[in-house]
């Protein structure tokens, strides 16, 4: 099979198996292409993506332009400080504006859960979900997944623990479903308050505390814990938060094994991670950064090739 | 005739009638290149073009650097936002600053009536104005006019009508002179705090009330109310301008003719044009926006080929 | 010799005078490039390049950003209003992660000083520094110097004075460093508040008054007053220091020699120069900033050359 299932990349519960696999082997090919001197292909130079991203973002737009500008499509950018958003438009209207224009894909970043479901079924292009709100962010959890591939070739019996704010977080969501449709267990691990009310819906272990948890997994992912958003109250301090949570070397070195250490980034040094770890050998956390460009690239290979033309 | 009459695009005043119809055919043209798979040309890949906006913008910008990207041209942006304006620097050396690093054409947005005019007489570059304050907005109005022209092939005896804030309105005052050049009569309708005071030596027909008006038209052109920038009240509020000019399904089915409608963008859906007018088949919104890309190449390449080299 | 001794251009004070030269001959090239019709090569097609910006620039950044362009670099750029610098990373993991993205160059303005030296000695990338507070700004000095060279072909014996904030000025701290190490003398005037206090271990000649110190000179490089930044009290009032240290057409006409007049822009008309002597023949200004990109592309081109790929 050489084509994905679906025409947009909206979800990771949308996706099944074969289409993850064929994004990881197509990552693979790219992977290779930005390790060599000259980094670009051709394969996107008729394409139009524009990136449109309402809520802020760094490390994710910067690894889609950079998938995008490697693939050698035109891009436009925008972005919700300059825009026309502020006058009151509809996101629709926004998007039919921009495709009136002759754009062939879009990369959405918002803060509403769904928007890129709701663009997918009213706008004739490809859309590519970049984050919307607390729902899912799958080209995330498809980077994660496949840097856990680069040292476990079978998913089958793997026990992957997540670690931190599950509840507000869609890298958790999209992390919890590719996961498990590759075959591996998924633990969630933090305060009670931090842990979605239907967690047993989702087929995930829950741990309270993070000796057992880390007993029982091969490899985490520590969540970010969002200093900046923290209005209201779901643990008592960062202090306590990282005495309980944050993982350090002492951690590691009581357990008898090597676990994989990911992070999605950016990470807060002496919060939820120590410094010790996020450097050590262990960890992978720039691995996923490389392989998201890797990842991205593949995915808008994938969807470009189902634009008739 | 196949070259402009001018050396930069200042306003539709300076425009005379070949010029805009020379315009249209070179946007032919390029409307058929956006339209192709590769979508690209290679006209301007000897061309630097700054896009230089001290006022927010959305679409016009987008539209001119997708034109500019279609026509191969190298690219700087800047906007005020992160300027050396708020230094201080006067417009005449910021402008003189980035010429120097070689570049040859200017589009330029600006809050200031003149301020492209004021530019083209003191820089060896050519100037496109993409909106300077009150005064004029041409490409917009060459890209309305374009529009029609996909309906009407002849523009003699046909009536044009302009419903809202006429006195505001740069495009407005482009719209007018650009039709009326083509041949057309050009009325104008909306709150009489809205309509210029010397509207008679602009040689339209001034309607008070929306339904002789569009018993008259055969084109609207609905402006934009912005709402954001309502601090002075010229109407009593929103909702009762909206029940007085907002353009209905209503108001279109008492009619016994179809009238095309178009509008400039970004739309306010309920309050200048209800819904199902903006979504219906009469509307002519989003080609508006696809031959603004058109209009726009066919504008720098003319523009561009008068460079001397 | 036609390798740079450094790795990294940090600082002037870390480049010997062949390193300059070098410099000097490699943009003597590329200032013909962009005075051809096409102002492009392919010097850099497989060379990502990474801009910075840690605080607001406007021409600086445009020149490198057009530098890059004419080498064909691809080009990402980052600034902090868009960052995850506000969500608490360090300057470190956020370079780091770009660099996991396969950048080869990064071009860094940051507030704090000696940020370009501390990236350099723990990332594996060509670091050109464009801007580290107080400290340096390497290829303005180079700018600066090669827009003296096109004037006076010898160094030797030429007194070139900087007028102004020395105190806070990195331009003026590379512009010491540059000049002295090409065998000019420097001279610094302005209010004994703007001086450095160690002014004597520079080895310059301090001048108190603005006339004895232009009869001294053959050039003037005239710093920017930073009008946004006047919170502390350096001098009694702009008009005092417009009065004693602006320089006027009066001044000049007085001496019976004609002096190069730089500025590193944006300029303060009326303020730190006035219209008529910034306008002036014997001005410079513009020529500064168009050799500014030619510099900026001889500085990447020959720290790329040392890429091992």
């Amino acid at each position: 099979m050489s084509d994905l299932s679906v025409d947009n990349l909206l979800s990771i519960k949308s996706l099944n198996k074969s289409d993850i696999n064929l994004i990881f082997r197509t990552a693979d090919n790219f992977k290779k292409i930005i390790n060599q001197p000259i980094k670009k292909v051709p394969s996107l130079r008729d394409i139009t993506i524009a990136n449109l991203f309402f809520e802020n973002s760094t490390r994710t737009k910067l690894s889609f332009e950079l998938a995008e500008k490697r693939l050698s499509a035109d891009i436009i950018n925008f972005s919700s400080t300059n825009s026309s958003v502020k006058k009151g438009e509809t996101l629709l209207d926004t998007v039919q504006n921009i495709l009136a224009m002759k754009v062939d894909m879009i990369v959405l970043r918002h803060s509403c859960p769904g928007s890129s479901i709701f663009l997918s079924r009213n706008v004739d292009a490809k859309i590519v979900n970049a984050g919307d709100g607390s729902h899912e962010h799958p080209t995330q959890a498809l980077l994660d997944a496949y840097s856990v591939k680069q040292h476990y070739s079978n998913f089958k019996g793997l026990n992957i623990l997540i670690i931190g704010d599950v509840l507000h977080s869609r890298v958790a969501l999209s992390n919890i479903f590719c996961f498990q449709k590759l075959g591996a267990n998924v633990g969630i691990c933090g305060p009670a308050t931090l842990v979605p009310k239907h967690y047993k819906s989702l087929k995930v272990e829950y741990f309270k505390d993070l000796e057992p948890a880390l007993l029982w997994c091969n490899v985490v992912n520590v969540l970010r814990i969002q200093i900046e958003r923290q209005k209201l109250k779901y643990f008592p301090s960062l202090r306590e938060y990282s005495m309980r949570y944050g993982l350090t070397k002492k951690n590691l070195d009581s357990l008898k094994k090597q676990i994989l250490i990911m992070h999605p980034g950016p990470i807060n040094r002496g919060i939820e991670i120590s410094s010790d770890v996020a450097d050590s050998k262990q960890s992978i956390i720039l691995d996923q950064v490389e392989n998201g460009v890797a990842i991205r690239m593949a995915v808008l290979y994938l969807l470009a090739k189902k634009i008739n033309k």
